[in-house]
């Protein structure tokens, strides 16, 4: 826990799922309905800084939630990225692209492309509620396989 | 393959390490000497397209980039990216990130922020060279040891 770091306090309010180790958010963000964020619960820096089998778990978390938002949103692309520059605790943004999104080809930190038509984004934001309840029954259903194999 | 597809295709003199399934290559960008690219060979468009085997393989690639960039350059933090926005044949952007070079905090796709010193940037290319034996020892030797696990 590191007190001055925003990732080692969370809100309650956007958890969708989390266990001891992980937790899996919806970034509010009105360009990108379909952007999830998984978040290790400790204050870790690098991928590297986690023992192999952790790593291993973080990622199935990331996979489940790239597989959610293909099965809810049907996107054109998903972006994944574990960055950290601002915020050193890691975290990883997957999230659900379109060609006619506001920044498509370019990755969403990149140069604003277009707007995104305000219909379209809120049809993408009207599965929200189903990405919601997706993701926690796959993430639910992928963490109780792994722990009948005892891991 | 995909005939339209660059990476696909693949320049032999940038790969550093290569096996049936992947291969690993050093960036030629001037911003940033230290980018390491991790391809899988197949034209797979997302993770979650690959066999969790496969996705496990792959990260594994890519968390020895991680780990031999933080050991040869000691960078102040690594970014991962798969996004495949422009290109959608899974690769992974590893890249070492500096509090002084181009963009930081930024992605290195977002604003540029600064021009980074030339000096600094050549100090960052003179590792370069051991950084390829590094790297390329370290796939080698993580290989070996899931290849004697029967993986």
């Amino acid at each position: 826990m590191n007190p001055a770091c925003e990732l080692c306090r969370h809100d309650a309010s956007r958890v969708l799922w989390r266990d001891d180790a992980l937790r899996v958010e919806l970034v509010d963000d009105a360009d990108y309905p379909g952007f999830v964020r998984v978040i290790w619960n400790d204050h870790v820096r690098e991928m590297t800084d986690l023992a192999p089998g952790d790593r291993e778990r973080l990622m199935r978390a990331v996979f489940c939630a790239e597989a959610a938002l293909r099965r809810v949103l049907t996107p054109h692309k998903v972006n994944l990225a574990s960055l950290g520059n601002v915020t050193p605790h890691l975290h990883w943004h997957v999230i659900a692209r379109y060609t006619n999104d506001a920044h498509f080809p370019q990755p969403i930190w990149g140069s604003r492309q277009r707007t995104c038509d305000s219909e379209v984004l809120a049809q993408r934001a009207a599965k929200l509620a189903e990405l919601k309840v997706v993701l926690a029954h796959d993430l639910e259903t992928t963490w109780a396989a792994l722990s009948g194999q005892g891991r």
